[in-house]
């Protein structure tokens, strides 16, 4: 079923949503108060779903873009929507003033969803008549090939929004996963900082080579991660599931988890010069955008093995 | 170069080994001072293969089990070998005895490995005469479909053994890396419970379900870690790499790590009865064969993408 979408705020996390909609059969007005960034938009559109095109894990891409409309206004974005996305810059004062501006202006039927990524929505999303409507949806880099996007509730997100932005979200291929509260940095970047925080503490003291952490992780963990998470994984290796598991090593696991460096690393001069140097003799700064696009292609492959058909439905 | 292996102690984990060097070409002696698990040995060795060979990674699966001899005792399978991977049971005087016979009837040129997981190699492979050839090899689970082996230093290995070991790793077709000193829990496992004690908090205080922090990372971080570790993904996120990344963010960054649920989680068992009942509606025990199954499956796909090449170079 195609909805109306309207991408407000369309730096690069906006125009990657606006490609995810518009691939997966979506109508999507976008609008940005800055004229430059709308009209760059298109063609960063255009080039992302090239990559997808040539990787074949979508076809019609001028069926795509035809679905896009930029809008000179707000008011024109906003009319007969759906569902906003709003993607507009990481500011309180900023944020505030376009809840305050969509809740007044957008039919009274629209989900407003915010791709906050630092502020906490309780400071924007609260004391608005429509804050039962208003939800967070937070993507992932690159957000146009990670499925994951987590689907916080705010201060008065009813379950209805919540369910709505959910079978929106599966509708265009994305795969949401629900925060029940507020918490600080999400769940998918405090998972990744509590790994690389053991990282940092063991490359700082000796034990270890940030090229060589990086290889447990790439030719290990991230093996298995790749399509279970560490739960099912945990499960897997017992005949009898996980509770067989972490009674059968419970030592060893209490004994690690008691083991870990737990206060937070300081981030020295000295350890952020180190990964500089190790990082830069494998990937020299000069080669990172021909690495991203190596990224993105392996991103493309695991899609096409993970995620079955052809991620384009419109 | 073909080399002359013996694998002392054949259960999983034995076998596994003796499959990894024998696909990758080398001649393998196997001992077992239990015989009913040495004779269990190449029909399990065999499935292992013929799953391999199936999905088309590896090919002739006869002249890999040609290469393999099992031997009615120690001094047998020792005979002129350049290597010996010990992976007996994980009891510290089984362990100290067989160091002491290895060390003592081993040709006095080939190094001694151990598999061993949750004992500090301090402990067994101390004043030894031949501590130098001594060292840890601990590969992951399963072993013979995650690549990663940690290398780690003894109290006594040399530099050449270290060396020596890295490249018979590396011409089978695994990746070594280096952990330069002992440590509990080696890296990987370390790495991998400081992302779950943080998932196990999030979930016993409400934020997240398990389901739901099992697709965090497998439609989301572990896209990523698939083929990139955590590092290479910071010093891809920003145009200047790492350096520029952690600078850009170092707030950011700087507040997840300081708001981490640091204290080891207890454990409770009302929060491994609520990962169990998750997990077992998600996955019933009496399908957790079948699971396994499919898991393997799915680290072959991943091995056949990314470790290019097929893995038998005999």
């Amino acid at each position: 079923m195609s909805m109306k979408i309207a991408c407000v705020g369309v730096g690069n996390i906006g125009r990657a949503w606006a490609s995810i909609f518009a691939r997966g059969g979506d109508e999507v007005a976008l609008y940005d108060e800055v004229p430059e960034a709308l009209e760059a938009a298109l063609p960063a559109i255009s080039d992302n779903l090239s990559a997808m095109a040539e990787a074949e894990i979508l076809e019609n891409t001028d069926a795509i873009l035809s679905r896009i409309r930029l809008c000179d206004s707000l008011s024109d974005a906003l009319k007969g929507v759906n569902y906003i996305q709003e993607s507009v810059i990481e500011d309180l004062g900023v944020k505030r003033a376009i809840f305050r501006t969509l809740d007044t202006e957008a039919p009274s039927e629209a989900i407003i969803a915010s791709s906050v990524s630092s502020l906490p929505p309780s400071e924007f999303m609260a004391n608005l008549s429509g804050g039962a409507r208003c939800i967070v949806t937070h993507p992932t880099n690159p957000p146009s090939l990670i499925p994951v996007i987590e689907v916080m509730l705010g201060p008065a997100t009813s379950e209805e929004t919540f369910e709505k932005t959910s079978a929106l979200l599966e509708e265009v291929g994305q795969i949401p996963v629900r925060l029940n509260k507020e918490i600080f940095g999400y769940v998918l970047n405090r998972l990744q900082f509590a790994l690389i925080n053991e990282a940092l503490h063991l490359v700082e003291s000796g034990y270890v080579s940030a090229v060589d952490a990086d290889k447990i992780v790439k030719f290990g963990l991230g093996r298995r991660w790749a399509f279970m998470g560490p739960f099912e994984t945990n499960h897997l290796n017992a005949t009898g599931g996980i509770r067989e598991y972490y009674d059968k090593f419970a030592n060893a696991i209490g004994g690690i988890l008691g083991d870990l460096k737990t206060e937070p690393n300081a981030l020295s001069p000295e350890l952020l010069a180190q990964l500089a140097e190790q990082m830069e003799t494998t990937i020299p700064v000069s080669e990172i955008p021909a690495r991203q696009q190596w990224r993105d292609k392996q991103l493309i492959a695991l899609s096409r093995q993970f995620d079955g058909a052809r991620l384009d439905n419109g």
